[in-house]
């Protein structure tokens, strides 16, 4: 008998009509002679609704008071879920994050799991229960409610199947698995049998939304097999695991790219050996997340410095970089919006130096300019104007012949 | 410095622009200098609408599971008056029954509060937070979720306020106070100043609606001064204490009304004596409420009862007596619905002992049978026909004389 996490986003269960599917599709698993562990987010446009609420009452709400309130979210789809299970003959529990042992460090909004307290699970487990667990939500140490931020949810199935020492954890969402870019966008998309969880990692920090990254890194780290497949159609997915089955020696195997980027550019930085690590540093602290950095030098030694953020967090970015303005040493603070980014992945680029030479000629073939660029072993992004966005992904998706 | 629960019922915060105005409200406490805790309930018509939603899964939706979904609706609510009232520049922190320590019996959808850990809410009092607490919610020693019935909130006030020593209970609601009876539907309904805890313990289980009965039994038990007020108007309610001023010495003090009430008849029981109390006691068990209860012995020595429940409970309260029909030794089941519950009640009843037999000449004069009949000290109930209650109420409150 085996353990199953099985993780059902928003739009799988968006309504009553698709619970009921994922009811039956987790009835399914356990006639299959599995135990199973089911993590949910929030209904559909349900955690919109609530977040719509609270700029009604206040344009930055209290932290604290929005983990509160967005947790209600997964809570809801817990119990109707569990209803489902239970109307059709099976034994199913939910658990709130709190109620699942689900530790994370006292951060709101963006908390990160620090352990996991598995017994009230594994006791439902052993009464052949189906156990429901609230994703995207868990509690500190002191009992304050916290949420893991966007696609938390991944992150709590992933995790529960790291601890829980599961056979597999399989990520139900709309889309059938891991394409080669996004087939909403770009029609030439091609699904893929398998990639490696350092391919997945960098699409999904890429912006190929069906998984989110710490939970690919999650595992990656306690080597959990993770499978995506669709939630309404019963068809093979895409699997991730330590060492991907190659379809094809594919240099490039993915084009990601994500929107809502803001290039954020800090002139005049008069003593850049200290300020740039004090920068990064503050910034982190404030649980902001930095991108692409580049550093500059001016001709009288000060330096410039740009990093691109997520657009939502620019308020806060410049707040913090004002309120510090002291001790960076800076002059001046430049934003520039409406950017996105657009990367390409592939293990194979390892040993395939050219590959960046070739992204930014089709590129410039495309009279699309570059205003960051950042390199690792397997991936090399590009940060463009939104609005040549999907033009570069479809050039790019073309020239390294990834519909083939 | 004093310290003030205030309770805010659905109405109360049923939309974005309402919490704000209860966030006015309690600024406004606290800036008499007094330390504030609120309750809160669930907005509006949302508890509805999850019982909508469960009901669509399941026509008996799990009772565990819909404690996890109910509980949902105070946790929006606190969250965002949190929100509300941080906005203002007060420091609020909201807290879900299981984090106010509010522990109740281990039971679904009915529980009852056995004890309050207010360390957490005292410690946020010491730090000069205005503590916000979900109404109608609690968790039981093994960390279970579980609400407390029909008008929970108001006993979480009332249990909190005891365990806290606050030094009043502001019950905020959509009415100004305590009334003759009910001025939604009798004109000349009149609002009393003060009245007794055991007028108002008759009145809100007769069920005028304004309080729940658990809530002034707390009440009563642990000497909290309540206030009944309204959340829209800034004047004076009506308090609830050991010793109302008696504004006139009148011997009945208010005319309550109830609807959806069934009159379920056991024929034929076997053996009267053993089976009337098993029948209670099972009834208890599975916590369905009787009201009324008659019994009458027939010539062949066994024994007809009924007794008066929610219609709601009809369906439960059927099947109860089904599964047990070896046991209890009956013949046949029936049930009235329809019906609606009339009463009148004063604390000058006591040595009046007339009161009972005006009330019965007043429906007999206008042509309204009497199904059942209980007495208490302080109250006269008849169930009537559901059509003929707002006539009975009309002609029994002007013939004691309420509207003056």
């Amino acid at each position: 008998m085996g353990l199953i996490v099985q993780k059902f986003g928003g739009t799988s269960v968006a309504n009553v009509e698709r619970i009921l599917n994922v009811a039956a599709c987790v009835k399914e698993e356990t006639e299959r002679g599995n135990n199973v562990v089911v993590v949910v987010s929030a209904m559909g446009k349900s955690t919109d609704q609530l977040v719509g609420l609270a700029k009604e009452i206040s344009p930055q709400p209290n932290k604290r008071e929005m983990d509160m309130l967005l947790s209600t979210g997964e809570q809801v789809t817990i119990s109707l879920l569990s209803m489902a299970i239970n109307q059709q003959g099976l034994n199913a529990v939910s658990f709130t994050g709190w109620q699942a042992g689900i530790v994370t460090e006292p951060v709101h909004g963006n908390a990160r799991i620090s352990k996991i307290n598995t017994e009230a699970i594994q006791t439902q487990l052993s009464d052949g229960k189906v156990v429901i667990v609230a994703g995207f939500q868990g509690v500190t140490e002191e009992g304050e409610i916290t949420t893991l931020g966007r696609g938390g949810s991944d992150t709590t199935a992933v995790a529960l199947a790291a601890a829980l020492k599961a056979d597999k954890c399989d990520i139900y969402t709309d889309v059938t698995g891991v394409f080669t870019t996004d087939p909403r966008y770009v029609k030439s998309a091609r699904k893929l049998l398998s990639v490696s969880y350092d391919e997945m990692l960098e699409l999904a920090n890429l912006g190929a939304g069906v998984l989110h990254p710490r939970a690919v890194e999650f595992a990656k780290n306690y080597q959990v097999q993770l499978e995506v497949r669709s939630s309404m159609e019963k068809i093979v997915g895409t699997v991730i695991e330590g060492e991907a089955t190659m379809e094809q020696n594919l240099v490039v195997r993915g084009v990601a790219f994500e929107d809502e980027i803001t290039k954020v550019t800090v002139l005049g930085l008069s003593n850049s050996l200290t300020s740039l690590s004090t920068i990064f540093t503050t910034l982190a602290q404030n649980h902001l997340n930095v991108d692409i950095i580049i550093q500059s030098t001016t001709e009288g030694g000060s330096a410039n410095l740009s990093f691109s953020i997520h657009t939502n967090d620019l308020l806060e970015t410049l707040k913090v970089l004002e309120d510090n303005k002291e001790v960076l040493g800076y002059e001046q603070l430049d934003a520039e919006n409406k950017l996105a980014k657009v990367s390409i992945v592939g293990s194979g680029m390892i040993s395939n130096p050219g590959v960046a030479a070739k992204m930014f000629e089709v590129l410039a073939a495309n009279n699309i300019q570059i205003k960051m660029v950042s390199t690792s072993e397997i991936k090399v992004s590009a940060v463009v104007e939104e609005k040549q966005m999907l033009k570069a992904v479809e050039a790019l998706h073309a020239a390294f012949e990834l519909s083939k």
